[in-house]
């Protein structure tokens, strides 16, 4: 066993010393022992860039604290860069510099792994150091890891997930509670689950990073998070969750990857899951990830997707595994390059959805809207009408709820523009994919 | 990169052939230029060892079998030896043989990892060889690497989990149907998730060797399959899984291991989960292991806990990181030695509990059972009592369910003793712990 008092201390450097920053600084310093025990070497926090080096930092000494990414890499002892600043930009830059003086990195930075993902690993490989990015996906689910290592013997064909928590809780409540949009998304800003500004969680923003992130890893493609079709949870209303229990299902926001036919499908879209499957069980901020593989079927796994703790968690992982390297003197294993798969529009993406039809309360509607449907090879699977009372008071008016059997997105595009264009039809409510 | 085309193959010598060995050697010979790719050199199935040498292998050539271990450790071309003959001999004695003449060993058995692990694993750091074990527990979930891995900087608290597939098929049945033990253990016989003989399974001493496997990666603590207060589902009646249901809960067989104070509980026990937790949302033939540390919280881990497929990706994952570390020339990582805790004995386990007693219908009887509850510093947290129409129609009776707060096993027990004797008392019907 190697001895952890001897060997040399391993050096980190931290860019960003916010919670999750102050979060690795105390388990380092409470867990040192067990983690020099692991590691065969102590770890030992050196240089932490920050924005303002007049805030005072606690468990660190002025003397570690620095604004200049240059008094970082100048600091040869460091040989580990922790990187949880954030945004492109600098951080994709400053991954680089470290990268290219040799640091090994580890960073929780999900859009420049969506964005920049590729060429840094090329780039780590190339300069024979480790970029690891556990934090970057799912919070404390260790997610990359086992995909990397734990289900290498598969072919992953599909990646199904719940990886935003600000919308799993907000629909969550929605489906609890029967509460609207507006309510629950100000309920998770009172509780501190959204932002004041929610956009980049609600309109699925956020998610389509972390999936983009996740094809690389699983089909080992490179999907940019713009290839990804990306929709968020405004329009649902509590109407829809109601249908969709009526109907079985929960609605969840799915970020999803799949490998069909030699072609990538990069999805976020609020989706009815079936009310018995694993995710559709996933409530309040949990996330979860499915993946499935041609030996292992589904698995799935579900934890915290964000907070100090947590992100604190998957980091030290990748920590502690590139220093039990850096201490053994064990070599980074090979980058395979990406390869670039064509990545289907939503036009062509085959799935069954739910249609939420505002009409008037006349004979022949149903008739005609099937007509609209059928026209476009699209079949229906079940049909609800709901009275008046469940649009709002409206008098002569109904709505029709339908379910169909898969088809591709333009025929429902084609169909919907026709449905969209009678004379009986007052409102396209709604249209959601249907998963199960 | 390394060139996978020219490395010299990596030799697989397999102890077992059956199911899951076939599909070892199915996804090897399917997927075997994407794993050369990862790994730096091809894999090759080289020696196989069976009982009958004289049945058709598909796959193999007849000068692969053999019946002889000598055979398989002769062959210097197998660096990797792959066990899944089950049971813990000959298992045991050929694992050790393997590792003492320097061959890497991934094994799929739970009994001889439960029992020899520690030293399994220390022999096989002195030999500077690795000793894997991803598929004794989960089939194909992955949970040793994780565990190893991805929630290292965590102190890890406490492991509960839903690891044996035939019992939780068989209490999700009698959940979902409303269903007696012995029309759901003949169902399972029947659909194959149960053996002929369902001792190992319904008793819980499957899991017994799951969760004692886990204590040595969760706490690094040796705990002997023996420690483990095991406990079987054949006392469970649809009415306890009804009664339940109306106080929130659900009925699951448990493996659960925690650190308390310094000191290990090992338990495998029907348990009441309340109805929101992730666990009590795993159905089926599914299993999941959840995990609580200090940083991360809780994440949960849930997927096929059996079958070729899965069991085979966990062989191969195994498989694919040993072999990548040969081919790469990288050392093993040290082995700790693991620490010897105090198993508590079950009367000292602090829990909740459900009790059904069959009692007399008349006045003082709730009076007298929580005097003897309360003599012995067990709080009552609820009552439900059923009329006699629910205890199969005896004049008179009824049938009383207590939940209780946290307390003692020793208290439980001196209680119960005193309940037993009471005159208005029937028959204790049973007694479970809760969680939640």
């Amino acid at each position: 066993m190697a001895s952890s008092t001897s060997a040399a201390p391993i050096g980190l450097a931290l860019l960003g010393a916010g919670n999750i920053g102050s979060a690795v600084v105390a388990a380092v310093q409470r867990a040192g022992e067990r983690y020099a025990a692991r590691v065969g070497a102590p770890l030992e926090v050196r240089r932490v860039l920050v924005r303002d080096t007049s805030k005072a930092r606690p468990g660190l000494e002025p003397s570690q604290i620095t604004d200049r990414i240059e008094d970082v890499l100048a600091d040869e002892g460091a040989s580990i860069v922790i990187e949880f600043m954030g945004g492109e930009e600098p951080a994709r830059t400053y991954i680089e510099m470290a990268l290219n003086s040799g640091r090994h990195v580890v960073t929780a930075n999900k859009e420049v792994m969506a964005k920049h993902g590729a060429a840094l690993l090329q780039l780590a490989y190339d300069r024979g150091v480790r970029l690891q990015y556990e934090a970057s996906v799912g919070g404390g689910i260790p997610v990359i890891a086992p995909l990397s290592r734990d289900l290498l013997a598969n072919e992953v064909t599909a990646v199904t997930a719940i990886i935003n928590g600000t919308t799993n809780y907000m629909l969550t409540a929605m489906t609890q509670q029967g509460a609207g949009y507006e309510e629950v998304l100000a309920e998770a800003q009172r509780l501190g689950y959204a932002e004041p500004d929610p956009t980049a969680d609600v309109e699925g923003i956020d998610a389509a990073y972390k999936i983009a992130v996740l094809c690389g890893l699983a089909f080992n493609v490179d999907v940019a998070p713009t290839e990804v079709d990306r929709r968020g949870i405004s329009t649902i209303t509590a109407r829809d969750i109601a249908y969709a229990a009526q109907l079985g299902y929960v609605i969840k926001l799915l970020a999803r990857a799949r490998l069909v036919d030699g072609e990538i499908e990069a999805t976020v879209r609020p989706t009815l899951v079936g009310a018995s499957e694993p995710l559709a069980k996933v409530d309040g901020v949990l996330n979860a990830v499915q993946f499935e593989g041609d030996l292992v079927g589904r698995v799935m796994f579900e934890g915290p997707g964000a907070g100090q703790g947590p992100t604190a968690s998957s980091i030290l992982a990748d920590v502690l595994d590139v220093a039990q390297d850096v201490a053994q003197g064990r070599k980074p294993l090979a980058f395979i390059p990406r390869r670039k798969l064509r990545v289907r529009p939503a036009e062509e993406h085959e799935a069954r959805a739910y249609l939420r039809i505002g009409v008037l309360d006349q004979p022949g509607v149903l008739a005609a809207i099937a007509t609209a449907l059928g026209d476009e090879g699209v079949s229906i699977s079940s049909v609800l009408q709901y009275e008046s009372e469940y649009t709002g008071g409206d008098e002569g008016t109904a709505e029709l709820v339908l379910t169909t059997h898969g088809a591709p997105g333009r025929a429902f595009a084609a169909a919907l523009d026709v449905i969209r264009e009678l004379d009986v039809v007052r409102e396209i409510g709604n249209v959601l994919p249907m998963e199960g």
